[in-house]
């Protein structure tokens, strides 16, 4: 996926309409903090490449429809990582937003970042409005609630939670979002792409759950075992090490098979093998062995 | 501005998509105490009675429109309370989201708000896609940065804030809004109706500030004196009671000044003092003289 530098170009062109003369300084460069640098950025690659693989690559649209998904994964992060959820110190290898600024901006912030995610691409999709009302009910879905992160988010406030559907929402629904996005913003149809999201999702969280057992602190950019520390249902938890391992290969499987005929589709597949090994390196599976 | 029961059920039909099967349970719960029952719901009244002005009254995109600013209203009345802000214990004479659930369930229902309120008019209006990107854009305007609720909250996380700005932010930017909007969803030019958003706007938080320096807690729903006690830039602050109270007056024959030409004109200057009246009843203003 060598769309890196168009990402990081849709979401400058993004926050810069935050970033303006008028914006309280320390939300603006809070914004800032909170989305550059990013991680790996795996929701708006896969994003990018299904609107390729629909026939429209370096497509303006896909580019603005890719940065509102990340920036909804930007705001779900600041504001999981608060005092009352998961209290975390470090993201990414720094302070956490809450740390860096404090708690107030945080919260400020991931509020932000959702308005601006749908701000963006009704800017973008200004002189394509046919397309809007379905994307923004994707991102919307992928966000909130019942279906969303903000759902995901709420069963770590009951007393049991549905694993399954737990990680849907926490993880799946925005992979989800990326692929079905990818193929709207392309003007495509979008079901056919539903389930290589679902089967990603899933495998990225499941991968997720198996680095955080397995990891040190500076692998992660975060605190290790922190799932554990919390309580929190987790595929380790529930499969074991090698379990989960098993589960997260066969959701690749499924993932590549579900890719539907398409110019890019080649393409795709490699690129779903190739995003399997960055999330679970050989070294780290053979810490599990 | 005989609306309200069509905006209860808008409001209804918005908060009904959260609140089904499969929704963790305490958020769904918390999702409508933060909704039902509302305050005066000047807002949506507002957005109502100007897309009535513009020549559709009834219209159900209207409603929509009216219900996704109640619901970005009402989440920052949720966040706005959270101890790391205003730390409210009540609101609408009763327990305050994050005090009737928790500070996590309070976090989450804002952000589940603000989401379902782009998601409320993406749905509304997927048959008159080309209304929709004004639409989104005007309402992330007035909720996000940097003309919005999020950035005037976050002046009370700066040194120094512009208190003219920050009034405007803070009240004024949903009420234009809610003008702008109701013109819109109507297919009307929202130009014209933007002065009368602002000088209402600004009307409201003064109003609001005159209440909070006179009031009891009883009359108001929430701590009296929690202005002065947060040491908040307001006009009472300011200008003291009299003076904010000329400024009020003034702001709204400005507002009565400002409606243009239009079928609705002299019902909405009728309006506009009626609710002047409700925001400054004259036994308050005894009390100030």
């Amino acid at each position: 996926m060598e769309s890196g530098s168009a990402i990081e170009q849709a979401l400058e062109n993004a926050v810069a309409s935050c970033d303006t003369l008028g914006c309280p300084p320390r939300l603006a460069a809070a914004i800032r903090y909170a989305v550059f640098p990013g991680g790996a950025r795996i929701r708006p690659r896969l994003c990018l490449a299904i609107a390729a693989g629909c026939g429209e690559p370096n497509s303006p649209l896909a580019e603005a429809t890719a940065a509102s998904i990340e920036l909804l994964h930007c705001a779900s992060l600041v504001h999981d990582d608060l005092p009352c959820f998961d209290d975390a110190d470090t993201r990414r290898n720094r302070p956490s937003v809450h740390k860096a600024f404090d708690e107030r901006i945080a919260l400020l912030v991931g509020d932000a970042l959702i308005v601006l995610a749908f701000q963006n691409i009704a800017r973008a999709f200004a002189d394509a409005p046919q397309r809007l009302p379905g994307l923004v009910l994707a991102l919307a879905r992928a966000a909130g609630a019942p279906g969303g992160i903000v759902a995901g988010q709420a069963w770590e406030c009951e007393a049991t939670a549905p694993l399954e559907e737990y990680r849907r929402l926490k993880t799946g629904a925005l992979f989800v979002a990326a692929t079905v996005g990818g193929a709207m913003s392309a003007g495509a149809d979008p079901a056919p792409w539903l389930v290589l999201g679902d089967r990603l999702g899933e495998a990225y969280q499941i991968a997720d759950d198996i680095r955080d057992a397995l990891g040190t602190d500076d692998e992660l950019g975060k605190p290790a075992g922190r799932d554990a520390d919390l309580g929190r249902p987790t595929a380790v938890g529930e499969l074991g090490v090698a379990g989960a391992v098993k589960h997260f290969e066969r959701l690749i499987a499924e993932a590549n098979a579900s890719i539907p005929p398409c110019p890019g589709a080649e393409f795709l597949r490699e690129l779903v093998d190739l995003e399997a090994q960055r999330l679970l390196p050989a070294q780290l599976l053979q810490r599990a062995a």
